[in-house]
């Protein structure tokens, strides 16, 4: 194909046209397709229905110590849960709380008991005139969305290959005591897609915080989300922040996150927060007001089902085995219709749940406008940046996961002729 | 029996050393029972052991309106549960918002958004000078903890038979813009028992409070916790404090809160949240940066279960045929011990979960110590009031559930001895 750049007028003119016609004949085929958000697909729900067997009215609902899983108590979780989690992210079980449904929701928590008590004796942050939080783009749009509800100023970091601009980073919060936080999402980053190196690990625990209680949010959605068989040597490919915080002497500097939301059912998952003992012990000396505890039911019963996490890494191959083609004919028709127009890219991810498409720069509105006009509903374009304003207008959010096969064909058929129209009309008015 | 106000120095002294072997001897069985919470028994436990086997790896998984409760989506709530929860507090069922576990957490949430951001664009809390709550004392320990945690002024109400002393609520809430809230439990209050009156509700129902963000935190956590088959009429008993604020005036002023937490699994129940719409939508335009929805799969299981608040109400019989032995084991043996010696009284109730008892004043730490010692923990003796500090150190909670029968005799024979003496010493000491 011929760079779209190198086209005469007259060429750009005739490709509307035809493009036009393309675009009003899948208007026509009446679409109706909401892929805003990353979702998993009814099969991939249906892999989990056997999980809603291990606990039974006949069943044994107590814990491995002997604890009644259906009366009050326990605020960090159950033992085994707890080893199960420590297992998913590198951590002691000693420095997990398995908690309940959200690990949205106790992310947001960190942030509201840091903002109304601030966190291990240092001030509160409602009391601060400004608290600032650094934000690598593209990012995930509920990560933000918390921050803005608290009036916490928002800074766009870039995102490389590798992780991102850790030189931005290190000077930020090594020198701005404003600087209290940082949203990371370091395995198979929404969207991006991208896993962070060991280098970009080991600056992070390296950070010199002008601010005593500046926490790095590592938000490990995605750790055992593989769309393909890895090496176990790749599976490894990322550093544990737990380990590299202690080794560099910072052992209180992160929260870390996870959750089976995309691994048995979204909402009705178990999610985790892990972090050093005495972070753990911060948050249980508040948190023991807040509740008596989380649905430790629910907690017995995904143990039971994946009895460890060999289990549930088997687990997530199903899923893989689920995703993996629609992710591949995202990419191979992106590829097929795209390829060598220069006018997008696009990530390649070997995990998680998006792709990051980046149009021409100013197109990403009017891409996502025009197919919404046909019937298919995207993340809104500058969603995946604070305040919702990218920048550039160019980058879109691809969520290939909820729609079967064919709605994804016809959908991404759709966006490719939505892509062009949009590139060809941009180029046109600035011939 | 004599009471211990007639008996002459020498008769006490006597007394106070047969009292005294009575207790070495009790002390001597090595009891090793906690009767600090209002727990469960695993008999209750059990009853809803059933509600395990309606959800299982063959189910269908959608609500009535078709959602699959297993993806994401829905803050507030399944359809279902939301009319099934309206049905346990007389909502409509666009007044609720069907949550997670626990109600205690959505209290706390209530009240931390409030200091957070503010409620309906009023001034967030935290940036007040004071902030005053009023606490009906004796009251639930719970409640205190959360508004202490917040450095929420807490303000002691007396309570009648009938519910708070209502000069003293209307004279503070409609005079003070301080006061932001009161913490009621309108039906079997924990741990008075009481029932509020139609006159007391209405009363609320009239505040004309001064603060435009005052909310009555109305936790109607025993609203069909019955001890007794009590006839439709006395059910009702209660006024809808919804519809009474409503044709007041007041439709805002109300926050409702319940949950099943004593009705299936204290745990992993559910609970829910119920108020004028305005509120909701305020609730919601918050909340929905917090989390993407509660765990709708266990909402589903209960509804399920249960089918309507019928079958709901017919399951609290089979609770209270399992409890109301153990409270009036209880109030049998106190009525028997320490009925005529005029040195304690005690709440004879007809629903939730405990006994409050009355010691002599001065008396309730050293009884507290006493059964310790002999290895039964109760309550904390004052926990029941705001700081901890009951002014006249006279009240107990007996939490009468958790024991077995065996048990609970032991414990309440051991208690009723710790009575009798610990007040014979006050009254020598004072002789």
């Amino acid at each position: 194909m011929k760079p779209y750049k190198e086209l005469t007028r007259e060429e750009l003119l005739e490709l509307q046209s035809s493009l036009q016609a393309a675009y009003e004949e899948e208007k026509g085929k009446g679409l109706k397709l909401d892929m805003s958000r990353g979702k998993p697909g009814k099969e991939q729900l249906d892999l989990s229905m056997p999980m809603m067997n291990v606990l039974n009215g006949e069943s044994d609902m107590n814990t491995e110590d002997g604890t009644d899983v259906r009366n009050y108590g326990i605020l960090d979780g159950i033992p085994e849960a707890k080893k199960l989690f420590a297992d998913m992210v590198g951590a002691k079980p000693s420095q997990v709380m398995v908690l309940g449904n959200s690990s949205l929701n106790i992310m947001y928590d960190c942030i509201a008991r840091a903002e109304l008590f601030g966190i291990m004796g240092n001030t509160p942050w409602s009391r601060l005139d400004k608290v600032k939080f650094l934000c690598p783009v593209p990012g995930y749009d509920r990560h933000f969305g918390v921050t803005q509800q608290f009036g916490i100023e928002m800074i766009n970091i870039p995102m490389n290959e590798d992780g991102p601009d850790m030189d931005m980073v290190e000077s930020y919060v090594n020198n701005d005591p404003a600087v209290k936080g940082i949203w990371c999402v370091p395995v198979f980053s929404n969207p991006g897609g991208v896993v962070y190196s060991d280098e970009t690990v080991r600056r992070f625990a390296n950070l010199k915080p002008a601010a005593p209680d500046f926490r790095i949010f590592w938000d490990n959605a995605y750790g055992i989300h593989y769309l393909y068989d890895l090496r176990n040597d790749e599976e490894a490919g990322i550093l544990n922040i737990l380990e590299e915080c202690e080794k560099a002497g910072n052992p209180d500097m992160v929260y870390q996150f996870c959750s089976t939301s995309k691994i048995t059912f979204p909402g009705a998952g178990v999610a985790a927060l892990s972090s050093s003992e005495e972070n753990i012990a911060d948050i249980k000396s508040k948190m023991k007001w807040q509740t008596i505890g989380p649905d430790k039911v629910n907690q017995l019963r995904h143990v039971r089902y994946f009895k460890d996490i060999n289990g549930m890494k088997e687990h997530m191959k199903l899923h893989a085995a689920v995703i993996r083609p629609k992710f591949e004919l995202v990419l191979n028709t992106l590829e097929k219709e795209l390829g060598g127009l220069e006018i997008a890219s696009w990530s390649k991810p070997l995990g998680g749940y998006f792709i990051s498409f980046n149009a021409t720069n100013g197109c990403a509105k009017a891409i996502v406008a025009r197919c919404k006009e046909a019937g298919l509903v995207l993340t809104g374009a500058g969603a995946a940046f604070p305040y919702g304003i990218d920048p550039d207008d160019s980058n879109i959010r691809i969520a290939p996961t909820l729609p079967s096969k064919e709605e994804l064909a016809v959908a991404t058929n759709l966006f490719v002729t939505c892509v062009k129209l949009v590139t060809v009309e941009k180029l046109l008015s600035e011939k």
